[in-house]
């Protein structure tokens, strides 16, 4: 299958890397290839990466979306838009879009707040500008090492949820988080405006990895 | 023990019966003791509450704080900061202030909005009304009876949270849960503004109670 991957941060190099792997044809979206190739400021700089997952493509952002037959919105939340906005909405037209992203804004200092938050989210804010686009909102509320591998933790025995306002494009999402990374628990929150309440989760989210010294955990509905 | 409950819909009832059945001299307080008597508007009628919880005893809001050596915010969120300074510093001052209430805005229709959010919560509004009581924000993130029953789903392996800036009260606070109503999982978020998190959870709460059609649910956090 190929898989648009817009972001070549640690999720959008862990969601690449295991999709990859897997046998899909996977390219990876940055703003400019050549710098992205040169970049050394980050802690693993991306050639190396790039190497040890030879697999992947690398193009534009408007070529990651053109390219995949489903797209990852893997940037920061913060820049997420106006990515999008650059792409345009013909690329991604009739596609579905799984936006994993927060838009965690650190420019007061610590904790983070949200950019969108309260009645409104940024994946409302993403299907709002791409109309003709199933955007489904998922992943979000786990680190990214969960995300690909559920069973890491409790034996995979915890949720994975799900916002977006077409039906089929969710079930859909549902049977590739199983088939790419073995979820087998996902609860289907309702409509876009649902992002609200993932999107809403990171605050709690970044107090308990504080408190519990890790983020290798994840949420559990526990019912009757 | 004397425990004042201040509010008497359904969180302040279910904790006031339950403690008051296990031992405890339970003082519920009101805005008009009077009134609430005579209120008919309820599913369930006050008075006839009253009838099959005999042992609880019925005050004004500032006669409930000055009763109790813990008092219990069960107030509605939107009304809190009001209450609680109607009733002054005085009667709470050194006491532990066990805040279980959200500040859900409905005034703009469904979903809710939070009145406080993102960088603010209840939690530090209360206690910055009052600075000499130790607020502990805890229960918030569930139904009433989960609160008072945690083994009444999963056998009680799910998560309370605790978030406060006195840590021998949130211990003290965590000791009353396991010893009132069984609560045997409690994570300490840190300081009071750790609050945030667990009121900005309440958007995903209300749209799981949707998905799933029940209430009787609660999160576990899941770790390696």
């Amino acid at each position: 299958m190929r898989i648009g991957i817009l972001g070549t941060g640690i999720v959008g190099r862990t969601l690449s890397g295991r999709l990859s792997h897997s046998g899909n044809d996977v390219m990876m979206g940055t703003r400019d290839v050549a710098s992205l190739r040169e970049r050394d400021d980050q802690e693993e700089p991306f050639a190396r990466w790039h190497t040890a997952n030879p697999g992947v493509k690398l193009g534009t952002f408007a070529e990651t979306a053109a390219f995949g037959e489903i797209v990852v919105n893997a940037t920061s939340g913060l820049a997420s838009l106006e990515v999008l906005e650059g792409i345009g909405q013909e690329p991604l037209n009739g596609k579905i879009l799984i936006d994993v992203a927060n838009a965690l804004d650190f420019s007061a200092g610590m904790p983070p707040t949200l950019a969108y938050c309260n009645n409104e989210s940024l994946g409302e804010r993403i299907q709002q500008a791409l109309p003709h686009t199933k955007v489904v909102k998922t992943l979000n509320t786990m680190n990214a090492r969960i995300m690909v591998d559920p069973r890491g933790i409790g034996n995979g025995d915890h949720h994975v949820f799900l916002s977006g306002n077409d039906p089929i494009a969710k079930r859909k999402v549902a049977d590739y988080l199983r088939i790419w990374f073995g979820w087998k628990n996902a609860i289907d929150l309702g409509d876009i405006t649902s992002a609200r309440g993932t999107e809403m989760v990171l605050p709690l989210w970044l107090r308990l990895w504080e408190a519990l010294e890790t983020s290798m955990f994840n949420f559990k509905i526990v019912q009757e």
